[in-house]
């Protein structure tokens, strides 16, 4: 297998695989949408007992890190398909985004704050 | 801002938005499998009341596809910051995740068939 | 075990089981809600290749039923679990939403309708 | 309204809330597990940049207090209509699941451990 990292030529790879398996007629968005929520689901349950100070550490040790790899590989899998079928440009939508949240989180306003002030 | 689809341009990208706003100390990789679960949640909010035969024709109609657009750019910040913070190659993850697959899911016996044979 | 079905009694029978095994380290209110999303993923796994118009029939078909009635088991403990450490009474809750949702879905417009008009 | 704390009675209340709107036709055990998923990712957002040792704490100060039990108050009906519709009973399938779980997790080898022993 190629060791691309470009969004378009993993994008290719994963619908090449669903489409040797028929699985197109599984794979419609809302079933997509499902089955994030539940690989999702299933890394929170690797973190969900692991307190914040120890998370960092915790993820690259054996075999945590495993399987924190293997969730986020569905993870990954399942968004690049989901944007196949619904014709949407992952890399685009993430940079739209980052645009988008430069507006809404001013450096001068968000620094050290995880949430927007109240006013918005 | 660049028109790139590379996932480790775009992590850097992402990285960097973080880093000037000094969100490092909420992004350990508990809070951010938790702010997933959170964005896919509002995907699945999107699509909770659209039936599988009106999934494909309602994410590509406006206000729909732009509302799916901005849910699946949340999801691929976090995915990239969890995998940046984690280091963890998400292209790697998912070429090995469809690598690991194609043997647990043979194309003889999955086509057409959503769940793998009851002897698994 | 008792049959009751009052939530305070079932919320006295989920903290003591966690007690005797000394879990109340790992119960704060943000693991509950992250083991929470854990669950209803496993839920929303059973369901993602089901179609809406077999979800109805699948759902009451062993082997299903059972697994469904499994993770029905687990969301209910943990939400019981999640509402006696935040100290918020579960019944009441459902009530008091009931109201609030009365008056923003009135019957006039809502019926047969997902969503609330556009204008809220 | 009522102020029962009986699974069954505030069932009913929540059944009624749905007829009443005709919201049946959208209200199958797919969508419901959808709706699930988005409301637990709400639950999720409230708490995604809580830290574990203030999550106690933060839980019980307004306005933090009032939005969780708005989001418990949503998962509550969420939960009483899934079981409403799949005909399987709430407190029994909570019961059963904490006797299993008993057999799962014996206090001796479960106290102050939050997974099973490695050999299970």
């Amino acid at each position: 297998m190629s060791d691309t990292n470009d969004i378009r030529e993993l994008t290719r790879l994963v619908r090449d695989f669903a489409d040797r398996r028929d699985w197109a007629q599984f794979h419609d968005p809302k079933n997509l949408a499902m089955a994030l929520a539940s690989e999702v689901g299933e890394l929170n349950a690797l973190l969900r007992w692991v307190r914040n100070e120890a998370a960092d550490e915790e993820v690259k040790r054996q075999p945590m890190r495993e399987k924190i790899r293997s969730e986020i590989g569905d993870i990954g899998i399942l968004l690049l398909e989901l944007c196949s079928r619904a014709e949407i440009d992952l890399g685009q939508s993430v940079r739209s985004k980052l645009e988008l949240n430069g507006a809404r989180y001013p450096e001068s306003v968000s620094r050290g704050r995880a949430e927007r002030p109240a006013t918005e």
